[in-house]
């Protein structure tokens, strides 16, 4: 076995080189000690283009046989923490080739044959996001199931509907729970769609030309199980699409969780007193005794600013790249490392959550009660007498006016105060002006009406298996 | 008929509110300057909400009749430029409704029925955008297909391939060319893909809880050529995910454009002198009378920024929103039109400026013979001669250390000097070290051998039609 | 007087170019239609370039004169709108110009001597800009006098002060206005930092390299009332710091903003109702007849997205951007522009909106009274009697468990019940444990007892004039 | 000694709590791991509060040096590594507290008296970033003065000055440099004024509102060097307005470290050749054995999205924040840590690596004879003989037309061919056709003639000593 050059990276990069690395440039160009988390994946994708090089009769069986051997060994010391990882060898790639080289000489040389690390590196981040996409898709299915389970127990409850955070209408609680499990479902289908652009295969694309070896490259895709071949070299290379496009919709989802959270945050809030989070959920002050708050939701709030923070960065960092591959590119790891375990961090601890929310029934119907609710209920009572829909609108304006000044709710006025307002108006009135009236009337496809709400229950239960 | 609450906008709101909007808060808070775009979008889906208000039976037939009558006027009012948007009025509904009023009485009061600007506004943005993912699409094939025939044209053209901007291996410049075709075919896809999220129908969430009227949402679905049905009224109205989404696909088709615009600049500029770009899309200086600037691809590099921009004011727009409807929501509507219209124009600008590319096959092929391009082919002999690669690296690396040092080519080396590098080296080896041997060597798929190229020069052709 | 070649724009940029610009690329690449709102700066720079060519001899005192007349003419033409704005012309630089030399034949042509348009639009975006934070200054005063007059009014009434949203401990509802106080008043720092960097000279240096003309750059400076030159040409005409810093600036007061209409929002949501909004702030909604609507500040919490958009759109146009001027810098502008327009708008509202807030001492009150608001001051008095601070805080947190238990405050239990928790309590401890008693309490510089809040409604009042 | 509560963190987190927090929580929650970095800040702010409180009576003097004693144990144990970390513990806040209490006691319990975390970790942040800005200053200055030597030592090189990356007219390649000095200078100011808004003291605001023990603030803040002391407590626990400017000011910084490094990459590569970058900043190739990259450059120019991802998401954390303090504010850390590190990790190594660069005058010379960078000398020219600007610019453009088609430089056209264009013409027009006549000629303040590089090198040695 010839010298192993990897083994004199501390004296200069190759021959063609006449100092070695600045100490300060060693450690601000390396990448070892984020990028060794997709090790597995190299290894992963080494194996699948030696099988295809033996394959291809570009390296001898026995090559083969000792990298397959090599690479065991290599996966045990990782696995084991035994494996040393060296910033002289800036990143997983080189770390793990130059290991595999000590233990089987030249053969380790080979596996490089037909590849470059920029293809290498564009097919360890394929593959291991697309890992990190099934698992997401687990938790995201999960938190809905949670979120579905908890709908389906509170679909009677009811909950002032607000929008512009004034009361609205009553809504079941339930339906409210389900319109997060509507936008969690979209994620799921977003994460969908990002996967199929993520599992095609860079290999082969080698620096940026492709390689003169007879390598097959629909085999290696195969192997790895991806869905195609990226089609141009030089696109292979450069491109991070997949890595913005998972980050977008990372921070969607993380919108969605902040949307969630801030509703909890109010909810919680003395004010509401709508929920209570079980205290394991929860951390005190260290100087005001009678604290319990909301931690989890506030924090995963104040986390999609990351998660969107690093969406932008990664961003500005391809806008205006030239082809093919620039070193600006090794800057898209850890923000994407930092989406994957923020957004599975929040999707687990959101997914507990749920089960931990005490829901306060009177609570919220006291509040209902508030904010004239069923004003739209009087004034579609009044339509289905024959007044114009904006005619009807008026009308009630000017009965809420009245109730106002009297300081009583619509349902508590008397039946000749309201027919003053209109003489349309019979004793039938006081039926569409009760809050559990109004809720059960909006009994149409995707209404809050708890018939429809259960229904949808049984549609997401059999969608989420 | 009844007087119309809507003319009285000016004096107060509704009977509730005891003065009226102040000047500012009406300029600050109204959107018919920009919403109006929605116009058509607008009445298309009253025109399916009324059809389906009287085929249940909600409206009278007469009714119906009179609606589209109206509708039939405000069209061409509006076409027509006669049509007068109010400030008074707020937005495009109410602009049209108050309109459809005057024009048929009663009947135009009555369309509101089961509806509320919450869930109207959210369908005529959703109807839009799908009409304008539609013309995008469009431009993004004409982009493509003008792609393909400079790629076609220019298989054989040798460019230095760069990494890091450094002379890296020979491409063909229609290879290059190619690799945008593949980013602009997955904006494409993502634009597809974002086209289903969108058309999906709110109508029929009314404020954000449903109706109690017997809506057919389904039918207004199928009469708008909509997808499917929001399955929750409280998301069907809060939901803008879709914005952020086509927002996003368009901040990476921007970054594709603005890859492309560093490269055309860089390739302009004299120092390359690759290409030159027509006189029609350039301008001069004020001041330097010899100066033919490339403004347009500057331009389109700068308005990635704009575009990224608003994706992240979207973003920001929806982060900690409790449900249901907010006015924030208001502020979806610029960012979106801006996004819309800066992607189109540049397209479709980028579309004809690539026909208008003059190719200088002399100036890159001169560029590519000045950074060593074939020494990767001349380590790739070495390992055909039985070295392992990370060997005939090293070797490549001293070969190249001394053809520096005589200031020539390694091409130009004796056979002698680089035998005395490796003895493997043979006569042969001058045939891997020409820029037009290497090229043709990398052929496999995805490389940039010219035959390579024209497989998929005949791929897109098939797949763009 | 000879032909003046900006009249022949629409046939050919200049001599050197064979063909018309495309009527698309026209359209893509002009500004007039937003730049011309520079005109007054545009003229102002001329005007102050001109006296100083004069003064230095390199234009004649007649032609001076001339440019002089023309300038006012043009001032009148466009005041009175008269001014036909042409697209052919680019934008407001060469409209103008062109205009000039129509007037006062070749006098007008010399204007440009010794100037490009790269250090005019430099300088015109400069002074405008200068303009704006001035405008923007006196707004801030506007809105921080509004709310320290609230501050004053309110400065006894009892707020239950928040953390986590979690009732926390009483505040003086004056006190809690002084902080935005205190965030404005930053607001106002950070401009008058970024007026210094703002107010500098780029005229004089031409296209990137200076001039060879005897520009006097010292004296221009001096005229148009600005602080210094820029010192370097290159970077003078690349340079957009200022609008980064000033639309960073922007953002952090959008943000500050965004804090108080949440505050508003959720003050007057039924649930809190803290306070009301007048009704010119409001508005309705189209199908629920009882709603008033917070429109103002839930727009201004949008409007920060917007905002917030527009500082990422600069940042990612001038990354990785070589010197000196490129035409990605003509898209500086809108963004600036909308910035500027967006933040007067709203502080202006703002400032007349606070005025317009009904404050609602007892439903604060009634608040402040559910969370156990004093149990910090049980925990300092019992530290005042010699325990630990630790101790004294777990000691609390017993007491407060017990009366969550029976329903009550801490103040409603008995004596011999918190004598259990701790016989260091005694009879006075009740005196700590009202709100009004823990108000008064926190007596300290920047506390909220209601002395310190009208020591700095004094402090602001002399600081703000 | 009373037993200690923060011992029992892992049972609940106080007496109010019904069980322990959930692991989960408790890793996502945890801030230790990463604020333990605030540590010396922390001790710092505590020490000056212990004396303060000893000062003003509220502990003992026995305490106070309990506490200073424990302090420098734990000072001790932190800096030899001994310290043992607790995630039960939270945050770098408690872990102290809690060793304190363990060495010295109930003394330890009493240092929180009047202090709560929310105003302990704003008061640690702001004194830690302190220090840090103090750093940046100074590798501020030292890339000033590495920049400022080599602009010293070109100042009479001529490069080709671009607009449009054209070639515009010549400069020299000092002048470039300082183009650069001035940025960061301009940064430096930026630091500076952050600086004096961060160097204030919110210690004293205790949780939200004050405290009612006799605390002596403006002691506290002198002690702790800093300029003042925050007036409203409310505003000096949630404030983060400091992080967020600090970052925009690294963001600039960033903005104009990606500006030179895209030049470095540009003026390496081949076609350009301008430079070389020392092998020591430098890496090659896995497989082309010709490569060296500059990848400091590269990878600066990627970190700049970073830097503004963290921008962007602090921004986005702060937006809609109700006051005072909620648990979002904790994700200011991580983004705000790794920007500080990232710019100085940047600045120090440009530092280093200005001095690295080999200036290569002679292919910077030919290339600007390549794009007829003296046309505006002979405009200038023949305004000079009486032509007014316009005039004479269209006058060279046909000149300019002339020499392309001979393919000829402006300096290479007979004389005769030049009166041709204009009679104006003499004899004298070749020496302002020269580049180096050109430079010389752009003599006044700003301009690139090497005097005036000269004259400003002076300048920047005085003001950075």
């Amino acid at each position: 076995m010839s010298a192993n050059q990897l083994d004199k990276k501390s004296e200069a990069w190759s021959a063609l080189f006449s100092e070695p690395m600045s100490e300060l440039v060693k450690r601000y160009t390396a990448s070892v000690f984020f990028d060794q988390r997709l090790w597995r994946a190299d290894i992963e994708g080494s194996l699948a283009h030696a099988e295809m090089l033996a394959a291809q009769g570009v390296i001898s069986a026995d090559d083969h046989a000792a990298i397959q051997r090599g690479m065991a060994t290599i996966t045990q010391e990782i696995e084991s923490g035994a494996f040393e990882w060296k910033l002289d060898l800036e990143d997983v790639h080189l770390n793990i080739e130059a290991r595999l080289t000590q233990l089987i000489g030249d053969a380790g040389k080979r596996l490089h044959t037909g590849r470059s690390r920029n293809d290498q590196v564009a097919t360890d981040v394929r593959l291991w996001l697309r890992g990190e996409i099934d698992l997401i898709g687990g938790l995201l299915t999960d938190l809905q199931k949670a979120l579905v389970d908890i709908a389906e127990k509170n679909a009677e409850v009811i909950l002032p509907g607000f929008t512009h955070l004034q009361v609205a209408q009553p809504v079941s609680f339930g339906h409210h729970m389900l319109a997060y499990v509507e936008m969690f479902a979209r994620d799921a289908e977003r994460f969908a769609d990002v996967r199929r652009r993520t599992n095609r295969l860079p290999l082969g694309a080698a620096a940026l030309a492709g390689t003169s070896y007879p390598l097959d490259r629909e085999r290696v895709a195969r192997t790895l199980g991806m869905d195609g071949v990226c089609q141009n070299s030089l696109d292979a290379v450069s491109d991070r699409d997949f890595a913005i496009e998972f980050t977008a919709a990372a921070s969607l989802a993380m919108v969605h969780v902040s949307r969630l959270s801030e509703e909890l945050i109010l909810w919680m809030s003395q004010s509401f007193g709508f929920i209570d989070i079980a205290d394991r959920f929860c951390t005190g002050s260290s100087i005001m005794p009678q604290k319990k708050n909301p931690d989890v939701p506030e924090l995963a709030r104040g986390k999609t600013g990351r998660v969107v923070g690093h969406l932008m960065g990664l961003i500005t960092l391809m806008k205006g790249q030239p082809l093919a591959y620039n070193k600006d590119n090794q800057e898209d790891k850890e923000p994407l490392f930092d989406t994957v375990d923020t957004l599975k961090d929040t999707l687990r601890i959101f997914a507990e959550m749920v089960g931990g929310i005490t829901v306060k029934p009177e609570a919220m119907e006291r509040a209902a009660l508030k904010g004239y609710a069923t004003a739209t209920d009087l004034a579609d009572y009044l339509v289905k007498q024959g007044l114009p829909f904006r005619d009807a609108h008026e009308v009630v304006a000017h009965a809420v006016k009245t109730a106002i000044g009297l300081g009583v709710d619509l349902s508590e006025l008397p039946l000749a105060t309201l027919q003053g307002f209109s003489p349309k108006v019979g004793e039938d009135v006081y039926e569409v002006l009760s809050l559990r009236g109004s809720l059960n009337a909006r009994n149409i496809l995707g209404g809050t009406a708890p018939a429809q709400v259960r229904a949808q229950v049984a549609r997401h239960r059999a969608r989420l298996g």
